[in-house]
């Protein structure tokens, strides 16, 4: 595997599983030049003129599209960690004695962990997509056949549109479908919410099957998936575990630090003057951020500010302030708990989005440029505002990009974190996998003290004045390895070794992942 | 021009503008092989990061995407006669002295008369797209440059998804929009109802062009046309006369045969067992269509009879059915009136849909097969109920084929139709110019009887003991031309000259229209 330098300072391969690769480029500095991918055009001769395309089960609608070895199956993760599906539909494609299928999810979680085995028997040859918790852990100690490809939501949009990832055969769990698979996951035993994320795959795919638990007469209303794009439907007993789908209810913090960091941001849009009337924001559903939510909800109705739109994960929090007037809309991407699927089912200004509208970079412009302010995670950070978000200090990669690197392109991008996390510092030299470039993040948050990259002096300036504890990052990075008894250890890899990429938004390697040695 | 005979034994040109054409095959016997159009890929950085695409004025969007000779630029007709947009931008085209436009609308009214000085002073070289009356009788007398080109809604989806009409420039009139191009045409002065027709030009042309008179904050919601897919924004005082893009009230016939045609109709989705619990149904916005809409719901109501939808053109008869609980969905393709209008913007389930969903053929089926019957007009019919819908017996292209060809896949296709007009018989010999293959028309009715095609065993039967008046076609055409006086006169018309070509559903053709010699 032949490395070379981007322009980021960082080593990536010129070659993944066998096709070439571009390294980054630098900000804004690769510009595509090709068309984006055509499918066959169908035809309705080949189409019930019923509409009916409901197939008697999984294993005949993977037959009748075609499934061959060395295949490109696509899958999204709507269901989270209540999926059973995806387990189901590879348990079949192993009866079926096909080999070598590139898994293309939008991400996995821990109940995929029951891929493992067919990721050691050849039944799948690698993963692209975000790789959460056991499935990342094994890909990271070496042991996936292929090279994993990280990419965030709008990145799998773009890659998909691009051409860059041909998906022949899309598997669409949906919660409620009609006989000519026009499918929403706002509705039935499996609700999820939306379904945006297998957008791309309905409108690219070569074959395109949906899977539901919930089949009702033609027309289901409302289409989130359109069913003109697609060749097959099936039914099965159930698409998985509603309390795991979506959870009842989502937990805000109580930790006194995160309540913390969550009260310094929420004074931080106040004082900064980006609260105000019209603004907009996206906070995602970790206990920080919901409490962040919840505190800046009083300061809204304290100064009787209206935002004009809140971009989810949806949770209860947004809700309420979508149903009490705090916000116009809310521009939802996935919705985290019930009451996020109610509102979306009810509130027609709780509007479904997808990868497409909010996140592609090689679209006419999206929606996450458009936001005042985003308030992300991470689990690394250094001194010149780079940041990871997808492996520990220890070189394991646990978690997906999410809309994390898409989100960073709003006007204040804010990462909310503690300063340690297991005696670990989190402010670093150096992160051990770079996913969000420096000069995109604009402060750092955490428990003792505010950080704001000093290329943006209009920060600076505009809270100049405010009570907040705002320090450099360097101050704040000296006093937690002092606290935690100095930098953490560099990580044991083999630099020869990449066991997965990290993509950038459009489609350029900005980072490799190395194999582990334990 | 060189020409064939097709599978249909209509002579159609070998080549059209240049361009080589696949005449008719014989129904479902033409196959498409190729892929479907591919777009340049776009970049975000190529689009201002606030999301602010606004232009100054339309002519600085036409500069900005490159407007040059002979290029294609497309329209959309949802403003029908109160369009004003599309003759200022024609203006403006002539002022930027750019010649041999293509002008591709989805129809033209007779408000685009204004166009006809530029179709002779090679502003515009030829139309494709329906040329309803004045642009009709123009291009039928031979004065355009090239050859006009008529699509039904579904086969011009068609023709930009396949690539075959490369939209250079789109240019869409939105009610309202925002700054990004998200638009709707559900709200605002000049009001619509809905932009299906433009959802292809939105998706594959090079460059989009949003016209709005309603400017509002991102976003704006609904999003009928997304700012994804969209370059500049435009904003004008006025986008046309409201009074002529939907009319306030729809006029239900007062003529006694078309009362009796509406009737006979109505009774007879009755008698065969059509009007079911379940079913649906299409009808335009004609008088004989919303008087058999109102016999068809007092019917519904007798036998307490609940349609699952029906499809529009919307009107407030339709609106009515919705809203009393007589159809669980409207699912619309325009609307006609300001009832429909409000219906679209209030109720969830009065639902949008485009020529994508309803009609393309070469999608992966569509809604217009799925139809248990539909109500249409025709302009003649033979005596194999092959049927013309867009010239007239003196040879006279004067209408456009609209979603007529695509509503013919219904399950139960019925002509309500008079048998004469203006004392010229409308069962013929031989139509004028072929636009539907009689193996697709189930029923003809007229107001002295109703004939079905012999082929419909099924149908016959079912209405065997029914007290309508059902008679073989040769009864109906005898009656009448003694009536008349004789057979129509022949059309004159130079059959070596092709004025206009008409297209089938699947890209081939169908027919030609010739030059009216006077």
């Amino acid at each position: 595997m032949k490395l070379v330098k981007n322009a980021a300072g960082r080593f990536v391969p010129t070659s993944v599983n066998g096709e070439k690769q571009i390294p980054y480029k630098g900000m804004n500095k690769y510009r595509p030049t090709g068309n984006k991918a055509n499918p066959k055009i169908s035809t309705c001769i080949d189409f019930p003129s019923d509409g009916n395309k409901v197939v008697i089960n999984l294993r005949e609608a993977l037959k009748k599209a075609g499934l061959k070895d060395g295949m490109t199956i696509s899958t999204h993760h709507h269901l989270r960690n209540g999926d059973v599906v995806t387990n189901m539909m590879f348990d079949t494609i192993k009866k079926m004695k096909v080999k070598n299928i590139r898994w293309f999810p939008s991400a996995s979680f821990p109940c995929h962990s029951h891929l493992i085995k067919y990721l050691e028997d050849g039944t799948i040859h690698h993963i692209e997509g975000s790789m959460n918790g056991p499935l990342g852990k094994f890909t990271t100690e070496g042991k996936m056949s292929g090279t994993g490809v990280l990419r965030s939501h709008g990145g799998r949009y773009q890659a998909i549109q691009d051409g860059e990832v041909k998906v022949d055969i899309a598997v669409i769990v949906a919660p409620t479908a009609d006989p000519f698979g026009n499918a929403t996951g706002d509705r039935g035993p499996s609700a999820c919410g939306l379904l945006g994320f297998a957008l791309a795959d309905s409108q690219y795919a070569d074959k395109v099957i949906i899977v539901t638990d919930n089949l009702v007469p033609f027309p289901c209303i409302p289409w989130q998936i359109q069913g003109n794009n697609v060749d097959y439907v099936v039914k099965v007993p159930t698409l998985g575990d509603p309390k795991k789908i979506v959870s009842g209810t989502t937990e805000v913090t109580k930790s006194p630090d995160r309540l913390l960091i969550a009260e310094y941001v929420a004074q931080f849009l106040e004082d900064a003057g980006i609260m105000k009337d019209g603004f907009s924001f996206q906070a995602g559903a970790g206990g920080t951020n919901l409490a962040f939510a919840l505190f800046l909800k009083e300061k809204m109705k304290a100064k009787n500010i209206k935002a004009r739109f809140i971009r989810g994960g949806s949770t209860k929090y947004l809700v309420e302030m979508l149903e009490e007037g705090l916000t116009d809309y809310i521009l939802d991407g996935q919705t985290f708990d019930l009451e996020g699927v109610r509102s979306m089912r009810e509130n027609a200004n709780h509007v479904n989005t997808s990868p497409f509208t909010s996140y592609n970079f090689h679209g006419k412009g999206n929606f996450a440029s458009m936001l005042d302010a985003v308030v992300l995670g991470a689990t690394e950070v250094d001194l010149n505002f780079n940041a990871n978000v997808v492996s520990h200090s220890d070189g394991y990669l646990l978690h997906g990009i999410g809309g994390w690197q898409n989100c960073l392109f709003s006007k204040c991008t804010i990462l909310a974190i503690p300063s340690f996390r297991d005696r670990i510092p989190v402010i670093v030299d150096d992160v051990t996998t770079l996913v969000g470039p420096g000069n995109l993040i604009d402060v750092i948050v955490t428990e003792r003290g505010i950080a704001i990259n000093p290329k943006r002096k209009d920060l600076l300036k505009a809270v100049k004045n405010s009570n907040l504890p705002i320090r450099t990052i360097k101050e704040i990075y000296n006093e937690v390895n002092e606290l935690c008894g100095g930098k953490p250890n560099k990580p044991k890899v083999n630099k020869k070794e990449v066991v997965a990429v990290i993509k950038w938004v459009d489609g350029t390697l900005l980072d490799s992942v190395y194999k582990v040695l334990k």
